[in-house]
């Protein structure tokens, strides 16, 4: 691990120094990485969630639940029924509410009296209530299926705004990320029955702003704040020790507790399914189905590169709302044409696929986002004086002089033409000679022969699609080839006319299984022998550049 | 479970009507049962354990404790090095402790970073400090061995004395009984990480009053105040309820929870070694070596029968200090014969010879102790009213008016009468015939053909002693005619003249391998076929009165 790569403390601001970015969200400060995480698993603290009868009085709950302290927000929806997240002001109306709830009668079952903060609210005499009147507003966690997606789309005006939408529509929203962040406080609970000073955070998907409704929540067990009492009582000629248990290794360490802690979500934890210890991976993590949440989780111990690449991701995401919405498009189109899939295999990973993205929006003219060298010799210059207040400040000044120019970087590279761009660059990279490098954002000879080679950002000497075999790549490229050959043959009046997806929509069909009529229109006016040379051509006249460019 | 035989909350001082109790111990009012576990509990609580340096400064250990608070009492002991029990005034003083000390450096070994009461004291530079000149007092924590316990018996002026004086060697002392306390309050850690409500109670030996020192320690995961909240917010339409893990059984669960809690003993506990799970026993339990406290513990769930088993057994052995006198030298007795062994066999378990004894305290004329029929009687008669004040007073009256009467009950039953009594009442048992019932203190038919059958005074269906095989009760009753006939033909004056061990000494040397004259001259004198056609006699004409009797 490189430790220049740290960026823990570093503000988000610091990026407004590099010039290119435009801003498109300058209006108010972005919290950065570490901020976002504490406010949220504070805010998990103070929440609990309670399983409701389907015909729920919203107010009346809310009456009740008031008796034990003021609720901040909360917000219902349907997970094996419907389910409420009620978020209190204060962390001690917990302790108050628990004090009243009771245990359930063993008289058909026997419970393992674990008192967590999952509850079951019951009417006693359903009938005799009033049903509530006004529907419960449910807030979704699933995103729709891409058949309702395409429809959506097409009643879009333009291809950035299929873009957006589609972002929108997969994108976590807050209720998500609250359950994320309360699934990671349940956990903690556990964690901390014995480790009062351990923490179970997202990474990832979850905090990464690239997470999908529907993905799985990666955490991480972290003891970093056990050793904060360890230099204590050096004075005086005594010292005193815990007595530990010692084991041989860190990993050996690791994978106990982390058996530990699984074997107590199996027994004692309400909802707690399908646990499963994978020990003796690389990283040794505890997969389970967490029922109340309805998040499918891995628990894992605190993994410093895991985090990086969430933070970096973060970063990215944050500087420029166009990078989200390209992500999430690819994303979505690889995972329609079969480049990507959740289980593990050759199919490039999601992660893979991202950094690709980002790897473009690094190398095309001028670029989106800056390189990882970039960011930390701009992290270098800030180190010491960057304080918050002034670069507040320093935004407001950016967003007052040059929000003209950020207009036109807009309007000239609109998301539509990134889009079309992103196919044509990949569409014509030459995979069998350069590796992608995120750090300094450029093509650089593979090291190995792996057919897909993309540096990892924080370990510079692993391929992280190392998994990805000749046949995936290459469908990826005739894929990408086949995507920029329709966007850039685009008719959109004509497509609507002839009530056809058009844009974003006519690229998330499976191109060998289309009934079109557009389809075969294609397939009649020009053979794909005659696309691939063409575009086989301009790839060699690029490659040529290219490795002109390296020369110097 | 006979729901009669309850004894939770009898005060001890009911026995005082029981009249033919003789009161040696009626100075200070005994404590019940319930009290003593409260008050130990509470002591365990506010108490750490520190490993310390063989060469420890006492007065500076207490001088840098006192910076945490106020200690009410501290001994040293030999276990693995010198250790240090610590019990502070409050329990506040062990954050304050906790909170001081560090962590052990990770350098050579991974800690698992489990914060518990267990501590290592160090001086920094051993070298450099003045060394204790006063050695340190180490409260010793084991027994005896029986040749050294022979020749310290050979120097007491009688029978009794000797009984005493073994008594005195094999119990437990306070000390030991502190730390088998704090050895559960130690697991009640674990078990409050995860059901705070939960306490761990030590029962059998450690708090019967008839625990060897070495003994395991027996303990219990107790849930009963869990539901104490259960009944709460039954107003209003709504209730709340946790969710809960739900299983078929009470078994299964107690299964899963021994099994989590044993894994968290086995990968978080410092010093908690040889972990073995015994789930499938029809009381499922876990085993342990617990090496700061030198322990051997077996960990079960709460199982009433055992609970009052223990109590029963505290009230006999509070009742008048010959019965415990009696039951240790019984015990030892067996021991040193190999009529009892601690692995499981066809061997009488200490429990069932235990159970004897008590039964032929009750049987004797006039007896010793109550039979449990009498105790239940005493024990309804003085349900509504019996308050301990009033029962104090009434114990001041007993000690002024019968002093003169106990001391001659004392006098004229003392100890080595009863052992005399023990050997010859079993060395003429029909166990053929008979069973030995605590209940009634009476012997009645055998309802079936084991050879030794005791019923358990709280499972009336059960027999205590199923596992005793034939031959071995042969063994006991060869045993106890033969020390019945010593203990008849003991000549002091000349064991002592001899150099020969004497009375109770003479007992504990292994009849078959003694090579001391006396034994050859007994074997001379009068021929082992001779006491057994004697013997016989006696007991045909003991069950043939005995047979009137029960015809009665």
């Amino acid at each position: 691990i490189d430790n220049d790569f740290r960026f823990g403390r570093w503000p988000l601001c610091l990026y407004a120094e590099w010039k290119e970015v435009p801003y498109a969200e300058v209006s108010t400060r972005k919290k950065t990485f570490a901020e976002v995480q504490t406010e949220r698993l504070d805010q998990a603290e103070r929440t609990v969630l309670i399983k409701c009868p389907s015909k729920i009085n919203e107010k009346k709950l809310l009456q009740y639940l008031s008796s034990h302290g003021n609720v901040k927000s909360h917000f219902f929806f349907e997970n094996r029924g419907i389910s409420a997240l009620i978020e209190f002001s204060e962390k001690g109306s917990i302790a108050s509410l628990q004090d009243a709830v009771g245990i359930p009668s063993a008289s058909e079952h026997h419970v393992v009296p674990f008192k967590s903060r999952l509850f079951t609210f019951t009417l006693k005499n359903p009938g005799s209530q009033r049903i509530e009147e006004t529907p419960l507003h449910l807030s979704p966690q699933c995103h729709i299926p891409v058949k309702d997606l395409i429809e959506k789309l097409c009643l879009a005006d333009s291809i950035s705004s299929q873009m957006y939408m589609l972002l929108n529509e997969y994108q976590l929203t807050e209720e998500n990320i609250k359950l994320r962040f309360l699934a990671c406080s349940l956990v903690r609970d556990f964690t901390c029955a014995y480790f009062p000073d351990s923490t179970v955070k997202p990474f990832g998907s979850s905090v990464n702003t690239f997470g999908k409704l529907g993905s799985d929540v990666d955490m991480f067990l972290d003891f970093r704040d056990t050793g904060k009492h360890a230099t204590k009582m050096k004075k005086g000629p005594f010292e005193m020790e815990y007595q530990m248990k010692r084991l041989p290794s860190e990993r050996l360490a690791t994978q106990r507790i982390l058996s530990v802690i699984g074997d107590c979500l199996d027994n004692f934890g309400p909802g707690c399914v399908n646990v499963q210890k994978i020990l003796n991976a690389r990283c040794p993590l505890v997969k389970f189905a967490h029922q109340p949440t309805g998040f499918q989780c891995d628990l894992s111990v605190s993994n410093s590169i895991a985090i990086r690449s969430s933070e970096l991701l973060y970063i990215y995401g944050c500087l420029d709302s166009r990078v989200r919405a390209l992500v999430f498009t690819i994303r979505c189109w690889a995972r329609v044409h079969g480049l990507t899939n959740s289980a593990p295999g050759t199919w490039i990973t999601n992660f893979s696929l991202t950094m690709m993205v980002m790897f473009f929006l690094q190398r095309r003219s001028p670029p989106i986002i800056p390189t990882l060298d970039q960011l930390k010799e701009l992290a270098g210059k800030h180190s010491c004086f960057c304080g918050y207040c002034s670069l507040f400040n320093f935004f407001i000044i950016l967003k007052t002089n040059f929000s003209l120019l950020l207009l036109m970087a807009l309007v000239f590279f609109p998301l539509d033409v990134l889009l079309g761009e992103f196919f044509e660059y990949f569409g014509n990279f030459d995979f069998r000679k350069n590796s992608i490098n995120l750090r300094k954002g450029k093509e650089v000879n593979k090291p190995e022969s792996s057919p897909l080679y993309i540096w990892n950002p924080f370990e510079q000497d692993l391929n992280i699609s190392k998994n990805v075999n000749q046949p995936q790549l290459e469908k990826f490229v005739a894929m990408a080839r086949e995507s920029a050959w329709i966007l850039q043959k685009e008719d959109k009046t004509q497509q609507i006319m002839d009530k056809e997806p058009w844009g974003l929509a006519a690229l998330l069909i499976p191109f060998g299984k289309s009934n079109s009529s557009k389809m075969k229109n294609r397939m009649k006016g020009i053979g794909s022998e005659t696309i691939r040379s063409l575009l086989d051509s301009l790839k060699l006249n690029n490659a040529n550049s290219q490795q002109k460019a390296v020369g110097k």
